[in-house]
């Protein structure tokens, strides 16, 4: 099969094709795995999710969340105790329903999401208020069969993620966990995986099924359309009603906690590090969850410079740095392409001039531009360069959302804007649900739908309901969504 | 509910209650999900997996394995392509058979374990003799509908595990792949995880279905009983061929690869590390996998130890030590055999006397013994004593065997040796089919499995096969198993 050396598709013109592309080209899953809707993740998306995991779950150790491993597989009867959690998830369930040639009595859920697994043990785990906040995650893999159209990592019938689940004595110590999920994803998502959001609190017809109050952060696409990224909810105490999640409060009465979850899905959110950084020429990762961060690419395949080559190697891999040499038999400029293709943020170009100089050529794949070092100056380049790289492609991405998001009053204008493919921002009346058939007629006629209110309050400059003309007691955003 | 402070059970005279209850008192595991046969894994024993997976998962990267997630489900045809494999796991296969309100045409396996997904995938990956070795590994949740006795950890109907799969060009490359895997168990269960473990060839009746050789690194539990932790295998040619994963070799001919798979299971590892390293106390961790590593106990609860106790946490945290200070409402008393039922291995006891002296009181969990350190002392300390620590967990755990195999040249003998709880050594005829019946015969009447024959050769002093008089080809081992 024979491979094109260079990739170049207009990411701005041809979003969708430079998507499918690019997953297939720099081998990031395989799709012809022989169950629909199922994807095989490849070494150099594992990689990056693996690293993604790493400073996720770092961070919610240091917010004090404690590992666990849950069954992948949960009895129907649980789903059952919690009326508005089964209506949301059983059109969306695998079933297990025999094991070896035992049929069983009955089926078993193949996990949509959790909840009902963790709250049953809540409520053999947890007894004083001195157990709370109860604090827990899990890394795993959850399943849908989703009736929408799959799309390598941002919807699969598989897919994997890290849920958080939380037990807290009040409804005010409940919202602050709300509050410091989102600061987690501001600090990772934002942070370390370089990207931009707007996180939102739902209206109610669009909350997590179970949930009082559902908050997400909305990350741009480069189509115009927006993903739902992390979300993260104060669910209603039915939950803990319908699994009898109790405490003792200090005044020796039993009361019901308050429960919260928060779920990023980490194959989803590296569709949007795809998506978002990639440029025409291919991928681009941000410094700290790149597969690969250093590649070097000899000149040619002689013995001296490939042992200068594993010299450097072998420094750069003991400073906790990844790092490859490019021994293939491709040539010198096939490889330059290649890399720049699969988005490794620094390439160090190696020939005997260099060796004699004792120089480095390093390439940059962010800002596109040689530079030329010191070899003894490498590691002091790399601690200081990784973090302008990061900083640099955030900017970038901040980029998409200027000039995206347009004021409007009208309901035509609305739907110009939509169609433009662009957010508008417009007065809206009601969150709950007598702004449903607002909400509905705006997804009727653009497709779009209400993301919900600012979590950062902003000032509402705007008088009327773009819909129904009513008081507009909100300012929202209306977006496509993916 | 009123917890016991101390732990305290005979392990050698009552194993079984030993380990029933550690796995309850250490919260490792709940077995009171509502799914037979299925664990609740807990923060004490997922924050050690965690840490078995990282070193595991570096040294295969090392080797260069890379890593995949490969989908859960698995049709049903892929399992019938191979005859030995479909009888092999057939009966201990989870089903899937519906998706919402849709009952699917074929059946969908949860993985018992993924040779059928993986294979398939290589025969679109592998082209040329160029692409070989083909390395592959993935960190895995695995499903079997077990009939046998379910045991936290060793055996539940889903478990956590590695696999590595690999294509080579000839069955010598595919061979040293086994033995490269066997260096990865010395290396990680071995040097790491401490555990003592004899590696045998199995008889051709009990090889992985689908193999041509399967070897095995057999743990002893301290009841006598071995386990069987990661086995490699050498598949014949029958997968390649079912899959049609063939290459171009370098006089362009094309011809089948030869596969290789090696699966540690790392929550069964668990379970050896648990049976193994504990006493009568507790758990026993090795250093580098233990959850904690420094427990720091404050006298009391006071303001200024405290505070001293919190500095001392940021230094050791800062130098990648895992550690913790308890600052729960037990008695110090109660504090100190809490710490050594969970199995830290150094606990820092710290009162206003150590605060003025500048000195540290440091208990061992491995000896027993409390040792006066300066302050300024305590990461040279630290880094000295941690190695130290776990070659003393290594040599207590090797003293397991010792005294335990028992030469015997007679099948009274040896079901003596059986029933006293010991491995016998001892002639047998043959490890093909021939070999059958005397190993039947020897499971019959002592319910003890004929475990093949060594890696690392030994001489044969046995002239005549134990049970039917002929013979003696090889020099084995007997003993029962979990």
């Amino acid at each position: 099969m024979a491979k094109k050396t260079t990739f170049n598709i207009d990411k701005d013109e041809n979003f969708s094709e430079w998507y499918t592309d690019i997953v297939q080209k720099a081998e990031l899953g395989d799709l012809r795995y022989n169950v629909k809707g199922f994807l095989v993740f490849q070494p150099w998306s594992v990689l990056s999710m693996e690293k993604m995991y790493h400073y996720l779950e770092r961070e919610l150790r240091r917010k004090g969340h404690k590992p666990y491993w849950f069954p992948t597989l949960i009895p129907k009867e649980n789903f059952n105790l919690e009326g508005e959690h089964v209506k949301g998830f059983t059109p969306e369930v695998f079933w297990v329903t025999e094991g070896g040639k035992k049929k069983f009595k009955e089926k078993l859920a193949l996990r949509p999401t959790s909840e009902t697994a963790f709250y049953q043990m809540f409520s053999l785990w947890i007894r004083s208020y001195k157990d709370l906040p109860f604090k827990t995650y899990q890394r795993a893999n959850i399943f849908r069969y989703e009736t929408k159209a799959t799309r390598p990592f941002l919807r699969s019938r598989e897919f994997h993620w890290i849920e958080t689940h939380c037990a807290h004595e009040s409804e005010e110590n409940a919202m602050e966990q709300v509050y410091q999920d989102m600061d987690t994803s501001k600090k990772i998502l934002g942070d370390i995986f370089c990207l931009p959001f707007i996180v939102f609190e739902r209206p109610e017809w669009d909350k997590f099924p179970g949930a009082k109050r559902t908050f997400a952060a909305d990350v741009l696409n480069p189509d115009g359309k927006l993903v739902q990224q992390p979300s993260t909810h104060l669910l209603n105490q039915d939950f803990a009603k319908a699994f009898n999640v109790k405490f003792v409060d200090k005044n020796e009465k039993e009361k019901l906690v308050w429960l919260t979850c928060y779920g990023p899905a980490i194959s989803r959110i590296f569709a949007s590090i795809i998506a978002v950084h990639g440029d025409n020429k291919g991928l681009k990762f941000p410094w700290k969850i790149a597969p690969v961060q250093v590649i070097i690419v000899p000149i040619n395949n002689d013995k001296k410079i490939i042992k200068k080559a594993e010299e450097l190697r072998e420094t750069l891999w003991d400073n906790k740095i990844s790092v490859e040499v490019d021994k293939t038999e491709k040539t010198f400029g096939e490889k330059l392409y290649f890399w720049e293709m699969k988005g490794t943020p620094l390439r160090i170009e190696l020939g005997n001039k260099e060796i004699q100089e004792k120089n480095l050529t390093i390439f940059r794949r962010d800002t596109e531009k040689k530079e030329k070092i010191k070899e003894k100056e490498l590691l002091t380049y790399i601690n200081k360069t990784s973090v302008d790289i990061d900083k640099n492609i955030k900017k970038q991405a901040e980029n998409l959302f200027k000039g995206k998001i347009t004021d409007t009053k009208t309901k035509k204008e609305l739907k110009e804007i939509i169609d433009s493919g662009k957010i508008a921002r417009c007065g809206f009346c009601s969150m709950n649900k007598d702004g449903t058939k607002c909400a509905e007629l705006i997804e009727k006629e653009t497709g779009a739908q209400v993301r919900g209110t600012r979590l950062d309050k902003e000032k509402n400059n705007f008088q009327k309901c773009v819909i129904c003309g009513k008081k507009a007691n909100h300012v929202t955003y209306v977006a496509r969504q993916y």
